[in-house]
């Protein structure tokens, strides 16, 4: 505790040494690894220090580091897709800075209570290397099943970093700061770790499971007494959900050139990593995974990877994703619904999700479409003069021209000048709640070398402005060389309607208009057990071409869909040169409003064409 | 987490209702309990509602709350015999406050990390209720001894409450923000709770015991592979001591008339209520004693009532103290060292305890004794006209007149001014470590009706100007009506040569001229195993009358001191109507350096005189 006068002294020392040299150990400001002490308040002062440094490598010997509430900078920021709250705490804040590096060297950073890790706002040229991210009480719980009956199920929780009560019946988990009742679960095969084949947002334990009345047989041991309609496995774990979705992992905003490398993310309270109005981005060995060495399912609180209102070149190379409880990436901007048409150049908008308010939503010179709401289609852009945010969910938008006159009230629109293109290599998306990947960009879409065992649809191109009011339609999607492994599509989850669902939320699709265009599936191996491999709404040019299906019989078939194929209004669509092993299901094509001559089979297909 | 506007509505509501009536509800700030939330911001902000509003009942409706670092007022405070830190963490600051109640309704005060539950910093008229206050993860251990064997010790240490890890072979615990090693141990038998007798400062593992090896049999069980010289018993629990005295569990400081009642101090981080430089102090039902809902041994970290350069009433009443690790009331004044005679009216003065440094010493107006070191005699006092501190350690001080000219460097000055008058009565001061009660005032000392099992002496009279530096002579102490039960005094303590021992630490006693003075010993129940019942070292006047001395044979006597009465260079002693029931080892008197003509044996006493 008298340190701190020491700190003073070495910091003064630093100030002359690290003149001379580009590296400051974190260590020379006083934080030792493997103290359990708060390290906050000290690389707050070494990030000050990195300020007047630009280009310097911030190091931490490697070891382990404690993050506390204590101390943290607590901002006002509107996160997307995430709970709003008053103050966002940020352990590591990075606020207009330039040319930074930090290297953990491996080192485990372990948070406490609700926080966000890693917080890059207003910065450039910001790389984060080599750090294990986790929480020893972690915003999830997990639970062994240990017994399976008629009238009840025994779990075994660990109760070290799992703490819990028993209050009115009901499992209520405490933590460090926080005391959150276990509101959801997702069931998790014991030796696979893939999600237990149709349950997902089924549930796992049936209608009514939280009609269940817990009693402690022992602390770490609960009995949860109900009929359960579905049963799990006795030996499976459940990953038992509760608390918000309050603070990212790491929150990049209105940043550039940002590149995170080696980093496990072995948990969080939110997001992942959550990119947002932020240019450039590459994550490489970023791993949103359970810590094994905890003997851990459970990993991140939500999604893996999100960009939201993103530009310029987002790359994510070899990065692994399992048993997240949301979808490992997601890509897309925000649409906002015309609320009045004040003059023919202001509109008054409304962000239409509630998780996704408050955002600098447009700047002038940034290009904006205009979006009616049956077909989707854009029918007009402009160009921005002026933004002005009248309240967290409104703002007033002045335009450099006249918008439409075809615009009315209810109308929505998206901004084309924050959609990036993406580049998805390397990777695995293995069992986690829900899809693979979320993709709505206009921008270049690449999707290669991945293997996905996604225990819903492996890719999402989705896309609306009625529902979610997360845009925008693809215009350049090639998805290459990736393996499609068999758990793909075990669960159902909203939307997924094949391996591969192409579903915009589109309430009368124009099949003349479709709102996706230019999708090429090339060169993949897909291991289906069911029907559906490719569902597609609304698309103008879709080739599925030199791809395999190899029939797997390692799951039942159960989806509704009993087509391999299905388009829906779609023009200039091409199935060809693809392999089909063993009995594929259906090995049919469904065509929706969608006409013979707009589909060009390849030869020996030996596809069935439905209408 | 949106609660923050609703706080703000009924902040405003709150200002109208609390204008009526005087009782401010935590609640109608927007604090509940149970509900692990952390409770100190809203605190913060009742109390600031609390000070406009002077007479105001702060009333917690029952049940739990939590306090963390986070957001605490961290203070620069010297307190008494604690270790110098930075800053202190004040949960709750009561800070320039008059007429304001706690009530707490039973509520439990949950605190985490290093913390001062309450501090009362220049306030006048506070009264604090109902309280339970502890910690989850405390910051001192405890064991269960499994087994004892020649070459190894297995203990059970729970977990939950002290997570820990071996580093090199040693055992550190593990906390909310700290790591900390095992350092000390005190052992306490299993079904009465006493420390075991013939350990105490002696130990209970033997010397070189700090030379063990540390192995994880599993996670809660611990194998300290060492030939430890001396055996704890199977059975009996460990109290394992670790970390810094660095927080009290109540500080007041520069406070007038504070009431503290019905408050369970369960725990602390060092000294259990620390006064200093305040008057007229009321402690009733305060019980610094092990919470055994928690099937808890260990209580606080140090010292349970402690008070330091007080003046006016102190008041004890009706307090348990059990398990501490150090004495559970000490009342002592700081003494200070000349340094250097600047001029004839101003000396240079050192703190001489490192734990005692950096106080306000003196005000203008203040009475100042000037003592000598040898036979600690006060030959002058003297009326303070300024004081300035210099440095932590040392100050400067001006008096109105010259000073005594035989004064010379190396001497003591003591605050006159600064000195309580004190009541003890109706308290339990069970088996602590070292001794029951340290007195150290020349007021008005009232000690009755109390239960002793103290594991050293159960009173100490101490007094010195050349080790703790912690003054002063006592003139008026009156002990009546105690029991003395047969623990007391069953381990060795420094200074602990009786029962009751009377032992300034006077380098040359002057019998003509003693340090202490008026000390009647009245209508007491003594339990002596042992030959030491009392032993007296330079007091003037000191008189045993109309106790009753019953012989125990519940422990093995052990004490070098063979004599149950011992007088030191005294004057003016009186022994009479007592009576001795059994076998009392000794019933002899010892004098030393004391002339017989000063001592009065009453009749029919029975004692044997030895010279």
């Amino acid at each position: 505790m008298m340190n701190k006068i020491f700190v003073f002294i070495l910091f003064t020392l630093v100030n002359v040494y690290a003149c001379a040299q580009d590296t400051i150990r974190i260590s020379d400001f006083g934080l030792k690894p493997d103290t359990h002490e708060n390290a906050v308040q000290i690389v707050q002062k070494a990030l000050a220090f990195a300020k007047i440094k630009p280009g310097a490598i911030l190091v931490f010997p490697k070891g382990r580091y404690d993050f506390w509430p204590q101390y943290a900078t607590e901002k006002m920021y509107y996160e997307s897709n995430t709970d709003v709250i008053p103050l966002r705490r940020c352990a590591i804040l990075l606020e207009d800075l330039k040319n930074l590096t930090i290297d953990c060297k491996g080192s485990d950073f372990v948070f406490h209570d609700r926080i966000q890790p890693f917080t890059i706002d207003k910065s450039q040229n910001i790389s984060i290397k080599n750090v294990n991210i986790d929480w020893d009480i972690p915003l999830t719980a997990q639970a062994e099943i240990l017994d399976v009956t008629d009238k009840y199920i025994d779990i075994a929780i660990n109760v070290l970093e799992s703490p819990y009560t028993i209050e009115n019946g009901k499992l209520v988990f405490i933590g460090e700061g926080w005391k959150s009742r276990w509101h959801g679960e997702m069931e998790f095969e014991r030796e696979t770790k893939f999600i237990a084949s149709q349950t997902g947002d089924w549930g796992c334990l049936g209608d009514g499971s939280q009609n269940y009345k817990a009693e402690n047989l022992k602390y770490g041991v609960v009995r949860l007494n109900y009929a359960f309609k579905r049963k799990p496995a006795k030996g499976n774990y459940l990953v038992l959900r509760h608390s918000a979705r309050d603070h990212a992992g790491t929150f990049i905003v209105d940043s550039k050139n940002v590149t995170i490398e080696n980093m496990n993310m072995y948990h969080n309270g939110g997001l992942g990593i959550l990119s947002q109005y932020s240019e450039n981005l590459t994550f490489k060995k970023v791993n949103c995974v359970p810590n094994t060495n905890k003997n851990r399912i459970l990993s991140g609180h939500d999604d893996g990877l999100h960009y939201s209102n993103c530009k310029g070149q987002i790359t994510v190379d070899s990065c692994h994703f399992l048993a997240l409880m949301d979808d490992p990436i997601n890509v897309h901007g925000t649409c906002v619904r015309v609320m009045k048409k004040k003059d023919d150049r202001t509109l008054l908008c409304k962000f239409m999700h509630d998780q996704s308010i408050g955002f600098i939503w447009a700047r002038s010179g940034e290009k904006i479409g205009f979006i009616e709401n049956e077909a989707m289609n854009t029918f007009g852009t402009a160009i921005v003069e002026s933004f002005r945010s009248t309240s967290p969910e409104l703002f007033e938008i002045i335009f450099q021209e006249p918008v439409p006159t075809t615009l009315v009230e209810g109308n929505a629109l998206e901004n084309l000048t924050w959609t990036p293109d993406v580049e998805i290599k390397n990777s695995f998306f293995g069992s986690n709640r829900a899809r693979g990947i979320l993709m709505s960009t206009p921008g270049k879409v690449v999707i290669e070398n991945n293997v996905f065992e996604s225990s819903g649809s492996a890719i999402l191109i989705a896309g609306d402005a009625n529902g979610w009011y997360e845009s925008g339609a693809v215009t350049d999607v090639l998805i290459r060389n990736n393996i499609f492994k068999d758990p793909c599509l075990t669960s159902m989850y909203q939307f997924c309607e094949g391996i591969i669902s192409i579903y915009p939320e589109i309430p009368k699709a124009d099949a003349k208009k479709p709102f996706h265009k230019n999708i090429r599936i090339e060169n993949n191996e897909f291991h289906p057990f069911d029907y559906p491999v490719l569902y597609a709404k609304s698309v103008d040019g879709l080739s599925f071409t030199g791809n395999t299906l190899i029939r797997s019989y390692h799951f039942k078939p159960y989806h509704s869909r009993k087509a391999t194929f299905t388009f829906d209004a779609c023009l200039n669509i091409e199935v060809a040169n693809n392999k089909f092993d063993g009995e594929i299901l259906g090995k049919n094509i469904k065509l929706i409003n969608t006409s013979t001559k707009n589909l060009k089979i390849g030869k020996s297909q030996g596809l069935v064409l439905e209408k």
